[in-house]
């Protein structure tokens, strides 16, 4: 490899989350919460979607600042049924009352079999794949529906109505194959791939998005600040309806357009809505027959012969497994654009800057 | 309109829901059990899903002529959790089954604010949105999971692995507003629809499927024996993917390539295998909250701006809900193929052929 063309080394993910952990803590961030919110958006470059990764820690910092989204938000849980919870977050940090209302789910589908949990005045919550990460960790297979923020039109409308939330579902793998690891946007791609294309003054792929008068472009500034369009038509557009009832309807957070965008709307918080599901996958089976099932479910799917010849097939999460395997061995790649935001957001906590962003 | 182009006058829903039961009940099914299948099919064919209407009685009798389908089948319901039911379809016919466990799934839910049933040994049960509908009928909202017969590969692959069986969501409208009935197929198109398409010999457009080559095809018969594609890629196979591991690899049933094809394979039950969750909406808000918010969400939904001016914005379930109506009004257009069918199995089973298939 050339080294002209190797722009920074890469940084050890422990080193990292230690930082950007610290930056939260001076931000005022209690530590058990800052270093939840740095293991989440850690987890994501080290999986490779930098679009939820470290690159994010200015608005989130920024929110904090403005007053916003509140660090030491007192997260508050209702007890609705047997099975159900509602998470208060009173505008706390994402990640932080995400994780809580995932725990919640699974302790009560550990007691009952499933659970579920709402969350209302919720914030932006990174990766929803952090969240089928825990429950699968713990042995629960689980669901993740949020709202969000308008970005793409309800099939038949042309301006912006429905979030690009994604629908994320995960189940554990057995004793050899992997889990099941699905986080999909409900539109063609996923918003936050045109926000770092925009940044960059870049272009898309045509078939992505409208521009604000709804024409096509190639144009990542003018898609970003125009619509998405939701995949399969109408499927997508069903897909992240579904999730504002689910996160926004019945959860009581805002919905039908009204959540905030963290970028563009400094005049209230966003009043974000989930619905977490967790589910005992040992119900109709023993675990010990679930696991085999699942190996078995994954072999299957491996000895299909392959479109490109020699490639093997891999489940929804595998390639992000494989490469977070890797970033922890060698390091997570930071882009130009992600290394001057900490550094930033280090100069203005007076946080001396590790060398790893010098 | 010129006559010349009528086939056929439409058919009451009423007198053919009557007809189909008596077809089943002459092949030895209960009449309740009759009852509940007519009333799905009709159903179908009322919401323009003409896929999963009358036009597949044939099949369904002809299951239960060769003994794999068992018209007498004893449903075992086994208690999971305080939650959670386990249906034992016993190779019944699908439609009572399904009924069932959505069934057991909504006392759960009563009683615990969320509730599911698996089942294992089950067949076709038509349209996923029967069983919506009838959630929200009960005042719940819904998921219908199942995994279905080799159709479509899983990402990367070139063979059938997976099925093309559909994501189906269902949520209570307002006072005044829609109902969401989502009932999408993880392919680019839904599987009847091609299988209807090559029964008349007729052509498909490009991109819905390769031939049994691997090869793009537009002709249905082809497309048929060959390989449905998925939907948005790598997205649509993981939802359904997904499907196998919630309603296959957990319930207990068939999976990862060996549920039966009810055309093909003559040689075994189906063992289909299905997960129905039934969820209360009025558990973080209240009932009457809940309508109302919905209403909010449709008419928000609704005041969107259309991309074709003058155009009504609809909700996923509503175009159908409409075409129901008019239809229970004005009577349902039979294909000659599907009239055929019906007139054939009423000479088989000596049932007097009625004036409306005359």
């Amino acid at each position: 490899m050339n080294t002209a063309e190797m722009p920074a080394p890469a940084i050890a993910a422990a080193d990292l989350q230690d930082f950007v952990a610290a930056l939260f803590a001076k931000a005022g961030v209690p530590d058990a919460d800052a270093a939840t919110v740095a293991d989440c958006l850690v987890q994501a470059d080290l999986r490779g979607v930098v679009s939820h990764g470290v690159g994010r820690v200015p608005i989130y910092l920024h929110r904090i600042a403005i007053g916003l989204v509140d660090p030491h938000a007192p997260l508050a849980v209702t007890e609705l049924a047997p099975v159900a919870a509602l998470v208060d977050g009173a505008n706390g940090l994402g990640f932080v009352t995400a994780s809580r209302a995932m725990a919640e789910a699974m302790a009560r589908a550990g007691r009952c079999g499933m659970g579920l949990a709402y969350v209302r005045r919720g914030t932006h919550f990174g990766m929803a794949a952090s969240y089928l990460l825990q429950a699968i960790a713990g042995g629960y297979a689980a669901f993740v529906f949020t709202n969000a923020s308008p970005a793409m039109p309800i099939w038949g409308g042309r301006t912006p109505f429905l979030g690009t939330s994604p629908f994320a579902f995960g189940a554990p793998g057995g004793i050899d194959g992997p889990p099941l690891v699905l986080d999909m946007a409900t539109s063609v791609v996923a918003r936050g791939k045109i926000r770092r294309a925009a940044a960059s003054g870049g272009t898309i792929p045509a078939g992505w998005a409208l521009d604000r008068d709804g024409n096509p472009t190639t144009d990542a500034k003018a898609a970003y600040d125009g619509i998405i369009l939701p995949l399969g038509g109408p499927k997508g557009s069903g897909l992240s309806l579904m999730m504002e009832v689910l996160g926004g309807v019945m959860s009581g957070a805002a919905f039908g357009g009204e959540v905030g965008n963290q970028y563009a709307d400094e005049d209230r918080p966003q009043d974000v809505g989930h619905l977490f599901i967790a589910l005992r996958p040992d119900l109709a089976v023993s675990a010990a027959d679930y696991r085999a099932r699942m190996d078995a479910l994954a072999s299957r799917a491996k000895a299909c012969p392959p479109v490109e010849p020699g490639a093997e097939i891999l489940f929804p999460g595998e390639p992000e497994a494989r490469l977070a395997a890797r970033r922890q061995r060698e390091g997570i790649p930071l882009s130009a654009e992600d290394r001057a935001g900490l550094a930033q957001a280090a100069a203005k906590f007076g946080l001396t800057l590790p060398a790893f962003l010098a």
